[in-house]
């Protein structure tokens, strides 16, 4: 029989990241493709306590069907925790626990996009983002990056000129594939010139409680008096990705669509991952969990330092990182990124090329991205040290 | 600020059996409007057992980032338990772990629909699928059940004038909510009647495996020689609802395409909740399990019934079942539905009202929906005795 598609998917291709993830399973590979959080800043011990104790004193609780909104104990909790510590949600906010933070790309997405709709998205952004605003027919417009987050003038452009605008998509810390934080300057900007042209705000924050160097900087959700900034977390990176557990803070009235559109994806999020998330915050000492991973990914960032340093330097540069989980390298003019990025692959050196980061990946890029969070230390100084020694031979050609 | 909503949303109310559910948490109401599977139907030591040997030895497989497609033996197991037991999935057809079986309806949705594009469904049908299918601006066609199956003239009839017909949506195993078995016959029929038309079929089996009465009846999918049967099965009424994992076996070309849609909702499964159903019906002794559960059902079936005969009959009548959880009662014309069901909640006792499983909510119908395994032995009597004492008081107004 042949199928017919729907336009959305018929121009769908599969994550460039997922597909390079899928050869990364090859052990002979360094992994400097993916996005895993290290091995060890899982609280696997913890969490077997926890799933212990209620698969053994209240099972059903775990197992039973629950409600689309997601856990109330957790909601609650993560409600008054986001409004002390971050000043994330107000009175007119709600909270809906979705299966990753991925899922609220996805449900704000359905909620709010008409095919053809245009999203505003950071250049470079997360591809797993830019590729659920795809499915659903966006037209996706990058405003460009510098060292200190998105270019204003070009976002102020883009609000003039752009039809049909939906929201603005933005990851201010740590940026995935960038590195790069935005300023608490641009932030106040950002949230300014987004609010006088009627636009939402889709901020999305896996990364900030992993911040190794420099100050905490609010997030823009925390200046939102007019309630046009949807705000997404995720456990992912602080608990255990497979879970699948993530929440937004937005508007009610947005919150409530997405909750409908939630019944019909998955009805609810998998309930015993939901109470393991909040018990873990409400029973342990989560703040000296969180100080752990800091000092994790400190030190794992500090050993790609180093090794860039003495690798890749001059030749291949890189954005300033003060989080999250990546480094975004740029190659001079002399070397092709994807014959770079082809090359390293037959050596066993895995890495995501930076056009697949763009809203259009036939444009020129001269970037890659490394993850320094899932390679072993020996991995990740022996995998620098094959991209310097390739970048050499390629730039001596 | 005012929010825009997109197209698809605007119209999209509330799953009615959600919003019961979230009443029915009062604890004073007996819950004859759930789905929820008995509590003493949860292997809940074994999966304890599992969990704690799993997160004890291999914390890192559960808790990290997985693959889209799912836990590879989970897949291998089922593909072949599925096809060895129940003769379903075929050389030409692949696997998909999915958050539950209702993403398996969203995915293919996705996958195949274009706004306005027609879908068959029985009438009545599961509303959450009916909803997810509107989530898409589906066109319902409902298709009149009778009591061996969907009607194969009116089948017959929509399949040669509706347009853009994109698949069948069918419930064959003890229908939500009508409780009705498509008989042999008919599953042929609609089989060839589809595959003579193009049209896909969408198998939806939750219930399969909880038939305390009869013989079983092959799968629509076990006569696939075509490639044109989507089979959705889930854990949520043999394991764990609150795990939320299900799995789509169908035509590679369509789960590759649905693969890709995931990525972008949801990334990949609570892989830990996969690897538990995988070690569940791989360790343990799975089909005394399911013997287990028929046990449970086919007492609690037996309950209903017996309190049916005492309390409603003659007045209200009801379909025949053979398994799964729900029993589809019918009032006399003398009575009007919705007042009954409102009656019935001022008395305490919650049942779904029939329109709520049609694909014209305000379409007559004289029918509710009682469920036997979520409210205890004693609520389930209580129950059916106030059911029966409030039709007899409006039967003689």
């Amino acid at each position: 029989m042949e199928y017919q598609f729907s336009d959305r998917v018929k121009s769908l291709k599969p994550s460039a990241i997922r597909e390079i993830l899928k050869n990364s399973a090859d052990p002979s590979v360094i992994p400097l493709s993916a996005g895993n959080p290290a091995p060890d800043a899982f609280p696997a011990e913890a969490i077997n306590r926890i799933s212990a104790e209620l698969l053994q004193n209240t099972p059903i609780e775990a197992l039973q069907y629950s409600i689309t909104e997601g856990y109330v104990p957790l909601r609650q909790h993560l409600t008054s925790y986001m409004k002390e510590k971050h000043h994330v949600g107000g009175e007119n906010d709600d909270i809906l626990i979705t299966s990753g933070a991925q899922q609220v790309m996805d449900l704000l997405t359905k909620a709010l996009l008409n095919e053809g709709d245009t999203v505003l998205c950071e250049a470079p952004s997360f591809i797993g983002s830019l590729n659920t605003f795809r499915s659903y027919r966006a037209k996706l417009k990058g405003i460009p990056m510098e060292e200190d987050g998105i270019n204003i003038h070009a976002l102020e452009n883009a609000l003039n000129t752009e039809k049909n605008i939906k929201y603005l998509y933005t990851i201010p810390n740590f940026q995935n594939p960038s590195g790069i934080t935005m300023s608490l300057e641009k932030r106040k900007k950002v949230y300014e010139l987004c609010r006088d042209h009627g636009v939402l705000i889709l901020e999305d924050n896996p990364y900030g409680d992993l911040r190794f160097a420099g100050e905490n900087i609010p997030a823009i959700k925390s200046f939102d008096e007019e309630g046009i900034v949807m705000y997404a977390g995720s456990f992912s990176k602080v608990v255990s990705p497979g879970m699948r557990i993530g929440y937004a803070i937005g508007p009610k009235a947005v919150i409530q669509k997405m909750v409908v559109c939630k019944q019909g994806e998955d009805v609810h999020s998998n309930i015993w991952a939901q109470i393991v998330c909040h018990r873990f915050m409400t029973q342990y000492d989560y703040e000296a969990h969180l100080r752990r991973l800091r000092e994790i990914y400190a030190r794992k960032s500090q050993i790609l330092l180093q090794a860039m340093e003495e690798h890749l330097a001059p030749l291949v540069t890189w954005s300033k990182f003060q989080g999250g989980l990546f480094a975004w390298c740029t190659l001079p003019e002399t070397i092709d990124m994807l014959a770079f990025v082809k090359k390293a692959m037959e050596r066993k050196v895995c890495v995501v090329p930076g056009t697949a980061f763009l809203t259009d990946e036939n444009a020129p890029c001269s970037s890659f991205r490394i993850n320094f969070s899932t390679p072993t230390d020996e991995q990740l100084v022996k995998g620098i040290q094959i991209l310097g020694g390739t970048a050499k031979e390629m730039n001596c050609k």
